[in-house]
């Protein structure tokens, strides 16, 4: 007990003056520590060349200043002419020097790529940085920097980086009152009742973050929306936030609330094909652009878990979406509409539209699939929709699971160009204590081959629209971020944020290569601490597979606030909000038989992509029990049974969560205490909440299986009744909890 | 609308590097920029003895380090044997040259106070720190650290403090759910999901904070209290914030919810007759101390506002608040139970209680006047409470207003101690936005005469016990802090926090001087800065007061978020919640009379205060429509008409919040971007509510004065129904709104 005050008195004591908050993100500019390339380095730069005056390139030439000084602990001069030792950096329009070196080049950069190389200019050896647009050079500039926090050299620089995909989106599904749905870092940062009159700084480093890995969108409120910010002193509160981002190429989106027409309109119906409806929003979307000309359009999720759509009026998904198409139209707006919809009886009046709640006394849908619904409404849409629509899909068919196979949808909607939607926000991964990094659950996704046009047609390029044409692409993350002091709670989830922006630009990059960028620009790039803490990274989200849901099984935490192990729930309001819905296990086995036995879900993917998983005996044993109802004396391809295959995943969950502590205490001397104390910390919770769900979900399965835990693994320390008996009303991220 | 990106930009670019983002609050330890006082700083000091070994030496310690190592910009070298240049700190018990130092001067210093004198040892000069207690070394090395960061002369140091009050606590009206009522600062700190695994490093923080200053005790969570902080696992978490406390002699308190034995205890009554649910409240008290065993005790919000309480039962206040004396006396631990009671009709059943909400079904009480409840309720228990127990006491009988007159309960209660209850956070006092430096409204209270013992029986003197000889003696100020990067949101809401901690210490402080100490501490030292922000901040209050409730009036604010002017409110759920009820304008005149022709009120004061105020003709018009319905022609001491007079207030309101605006642009070059633009935007902010408040206010009063607002003032921009159809859903500090 004294021993631990004493541990946290040490922790902190010594890092009370020059304290590693967190707040400056992977935009930390100490100066370069390795003296040797710190001379290098100030042997090619002691002044840059700016040409243009727009306030991207104010704050491009201010980023790099404040950047370059503190990497290089010297005074960065502002140049009037080219000579050495510098870098040059704008656009054709503004300089003759760049228009000629671009088209000398042919690079293909379109508007927002950029090159950085290093040229000869006037007999001087210089470093250009060079774009179509002001956005590219503020984008250039942050790669640029990005080269010396990681000690990359920068003595013959060649450049070229151009983004796969063109709308990169943030989405906050952030509350007007300052909750945040699904967040665990704080309130909103979004502080709606002091704008417009005061900006908080943060919105500068919001927007400075995003733009450092080229994120060019925010969706600033909850996809449950409330229909009051499309009203004038929201708009005016939005204009405000809009002011600050445009010069970061950042534009604001927002979410409609399907029956605003009804609740701030005064009109008696929201139908999408009633003329005054559509009215309605032709003149409202007017108002919106009078205040935020670039105003970016809309996110939709309607006729999804209470929420107001268009089959309240029988109309389709597309109807309602092409009304918002038309207009915004107008002034080059999109709609990305949600494909999350999991009720085919929709309530048919306009009565009772519930506030972000699911439709508790919707009938019974025992007998149908979740899995399976959003590719059974949609698909029948495709080329029913405006070209400005875009549908939204979530990465896997259910919900942001730790593991599932990517959603049919992708490579099924050839004339629809399709949103992918990663949940940044760790709703389903641990929420705020876990360290899971989440680039490898995105990879594994987006390198998923859908053979919608033969082998090769994965997730990845259908998005980035290779595979259909695409005119129009999109990424969506939802946000993990809010007002505490380091923006995501967990040191760690900023490398979700930065991930997700790194993938949304390139979605080529690997797993490991953006670990390490993260790493290095977070925190340091000592070599020993560099590889154990990218060895940690990569490990960590698998580890939660296996202490949470291996071998398939999903969607069996707590109801409401998705908190913890509850895979014996079967009482939630509806049948597919139930664990027992999703896990079936019984005493002839356990999973979900979505093959022609069973829902049939797999049908909804192509031929070769069903042949690798309907077969109980050869599919991938990661998707086992997604896909199959499987005996528990299953011959797994370890030998083991799948009960023992089970006890066997969910144990080296919990002892790679082991691992991961034992690796991060060896870490101590290299980074600040504050951070590293905070990770040893979080970890501690994170080795409880893992042999919690380990002990929790193995009791429970175990009361079908009637098979043993091998007396060879440490023995449960509470017996089922307890942790059935735990209760977490004020679990965060859920109706108003923080 | 360029110039204002631009503004912003500029604004918070060059802030990028070196910003102060006001998570230091006034112990910032930047190095002394006056050069010659740095030097004679540095003549004086090279290092420090410390003698003990406990946890709160070793903070003490650190501090002083931090601090000095700061401020000197020196190595400070830790001592073994006393030389010249070097800070001894210590008590009797370790360190013999103390002992005899404190022997020889006699100094009364009791537990907390200490000595800071240069004297000679061993032929050299030093600079002793000296108390009696550990925790009294550690209050001396922050006054210390304070006279260096004030610029003090520390060549013949004989400094002699010992706090007059000895319960000083803040109370967090936090929830378990991490939202705070009436907060304006983000999230409540307390992070209890987290808990107790993980240690925010906030805590620690907030525990120098509130040492600095001398607050040595906390309520963690809201007097609208959740009884489940009672059951164990939230036990574990308050204990981890106990253990961090300690070491900086803060104790911690919890709120204690009447009801708790039928809610997590399972008996069927909360009678506190009954001695089965006296029987849980000691073992549930033996409970905590084993996990806190120096628990400070509880805080109760009894029968006031649907909270439950002994008259449910038809007990008294005394019978429920010794109750828990009983318990807690074994533990030596207090009960501070609260006087703010408004509702004399109590339901009898135990059934609805309400959870943080007031009756709204209670019938009418318009016949009484809720200002005198509080007297009415306490006054005849005096003498009946047992030793360990305090009331709480608002300093005003209505509620934390702008102004009011002292609470009659100060001076009533010869046999019963008091605390002093004043609201940090500002709730009635502009909330977010407002600059408000409260210690003015506080010493106006404390330096008021009770005439209770005779003249000169200040409040202050009631509370800290020289009137009545209270054994035990306590002051609590409801936190203005939250998760925001700077605490409490507005710069200078910690000021307020500042202010409250040293007058607890030492009531006989002035306002101005310990405006001098916080902007020296917080800011700079620049004479400029420090007179014009001095005259900022005295003038802010009286301010707030013109152009809100100017004259007397008082609680004509927005119902229920309590956020800007609804005088006209006359429908909320009862009587005493309504604005109409207390201004009582008519067409003759304004005012509520609490003399003897009206409520008579004023006779719950002692005889030499209501001459004071009981004559229209004579009242202090600073109180005039407190205690008096007076005609909108009445004369006032300027020459003016009542109804003029009402005009010139609200207008002058205005205008001082202009002039404050104009002198802080003025202050722009001597300090930091940051924190300027914060405050100039908020000052824009409250320039646009005052306007709102006078013009709102005016309007409305003028439908019953049938006068004209003169026409050399400027004309309200607006009609009243635009200020009547205001709406503020999300207003923040209101029902989980942020």
């Amino acid at each position: 007990m004294k021993k631990a005050f004493l541990f946290f008195y040490l922790l902190f004591l010594s890092a009370i003056v020059f304290a590693e908050d967190g707040y400056d993100l992977w935009l930390r500019y100490t100066k370069v520590d390795d003296p040797a390339l710190l001379q290098q380095y100030r042997n090619k730069i002691n002044g840059f060349l700016f040409t243009g005056k727009s306030l991207t390139v104010t704050v491009a030439k201010k980023e790099l200043l404040n950047g370059l000084e503190g990497l290089l602990a010297i005074s960065i001069a502002d140049k009037k002419t080219i000579s050495g030792k510098s870098i040059v950096a704008g656009t054709p329009s503004t300089s003759k020097f760049i228009q000629s070196f671009l088209s000398a080049g042919k690079f293909n950069l379109e508007g927002e790529g950029f090159v950085i190389s290093t040229q000869n200019a006037n007999q001087k050896n210089v470093i250009v940085i060079a774009a179509n647009s002001d956005i590219g050079v503020l984008y250039g500039v942050f790669h640029f920097l990005r080269l010396l926090q990681t000690h990359q050299s920068i003595e013959k620089l060649s450049i070229v980086r151009v983004p796969k995909i063109q709308n990169r989106i943030l989405d906050h599904w952030d509350n007007l009152n300052r909750t945040v749905e699904r967040g665990y870092a704080g309130a909103s940062i979004w502080n709606w009742h002091l704008l417009p009159g005061y900006i908080d700084k943060r919105y500068i480093d919001y927007a400075r973050a995003n733009a450092s890995i080229g994120i060019n969108g925010t969706v600033l409120t909850n996809v449950n929306a409330n229909a009051m910010v499309l009203t004038k002193p929201w708009l005016e509160k939005v204009q405000a936030l809009a002011n600050v981002f445009r010069p970061y190429g950042i534009k604001v989106y927002l979410t409609a609330r399907f029956s605003a027409p009804i609740e701030i309109g005064g009109l008696k119906t929201a139908d999408p094909l009633d003329v005054e409806v559509q009215n309605w929003w032709k003149q409202k979307v007017d108002e919106i652009c009078s205040y935020i000309p670039d105003f970016g359009g809309f996110v939709v999720k309607a006729n999804s878990e209470g929420q107001p759509g268009p089959q309240n009026y029988g109309r389709t998904h597309a109807d309602g979406a092409n009304m918002f198409a038309d207009a915004l139209a107008p002034h080059h707006g999109i709609v990305m509409w949600r494909a999350f919809v999991y009720d085919a009886r929709v309530q048919k009046s306009t009565e009772n539209f519930g506030e972000g709640k699911a439709d508790a006394n919707a009938p019974s849908i025992a007998s149908s699939d979740r899995a399976k619904q959003a590719y059974d409404e949609f698909k029948p849409l495709d080329g029913k929709f405006r070209k400005n629509v875009l549908v939204q899909v979530k990465n896997g068919p259910v919900d942001f699971q730790p593991r599932e196979p990517f959603s049919p949808l992708f490579g099924a909607m050839p004339q629809t160009p399709l949103v992918m939607e990663f949940q940044l926000t760790q709703e389903y991964l641990g929420q705020a204590t876990n360290l899971v990094y989440e680039a490898p659950l995105f990879k594994e996704c987006l390198d998923a081959d859908t053979y919608a046009k033969g082998k090769g047609s994965t997730v990845a390029k259908v998005i980035d629209g290779s595979v259909d044409n695409y005119a129009v692409t999109g990424i969506a993350g939802v946000a993990n971020i809010g007002n505490e002091r380091n923006w995501t709670g967990h040191p760690f989830g900023q490398a979700n944020w930065y991930a997700f922006g790194r993938l949304a630009w390139d979605h080529t990059l690997s797993s490991e290569k953006i670990a390490d960028e993260w790493i290095r620009q977070t925190f340091t790039n000592d070599p020993r601490f560099v590889t154990d803490t990218k060895k940690i990274m990569l490990m960590s989200r698998e580890t939660m597979v296996h202490y949470m849901t291996p071998l398939g099984l999903h969607h069996i935490m707590g109801t409401g606030f998705h908190y913890g192990p509850a895979p014996w729930v079967d009482n939630a309001g509806r049948d597919d909000w139930n664990p027992v819905y999703y896990h079936r296990a019984d005493s002839g086995g356990i999973g979900f038989d979505r093959t022609a036995s069973g829902s049939n879900a797999i049908s909804q993917y192509a031929e070769e992509v069903r042949k690798q998983w309907e077969d109980v005996k050869t599919c991938d044993e990661k998707y086992l029990l997604w896909f199959h109802h499987v005996p528990w004396d299953f011959k797994m391809k370890s030998g083991r049974t799948l009960w023992d295959e089970l006890c066997y995943k969910y144990y080296s969950g919990v002892d790679s969560v082991r691992w991961m502590q034992g690796t991060w205490n060896g870490l101590k001397k290299y980074i600040d205490e504050e951070r590293f104390d905070q990770v040893k910390m979080l970890l501690g919770i994170q080795e409880k909440e893992a042999v919690w769900w380990r002990n929790a979900c193995l009791l429970y399965f175990q009361t079908f299986s009637k098979m043993p835990i091998s007396a060879d693994y440490e023995k449960p320390d509470h017996d089922l009744q307890y942790y059935k008996a735990l209760k977490f009303p004020y679990a965060p991220g859920n109706g108003g909890n923080l």
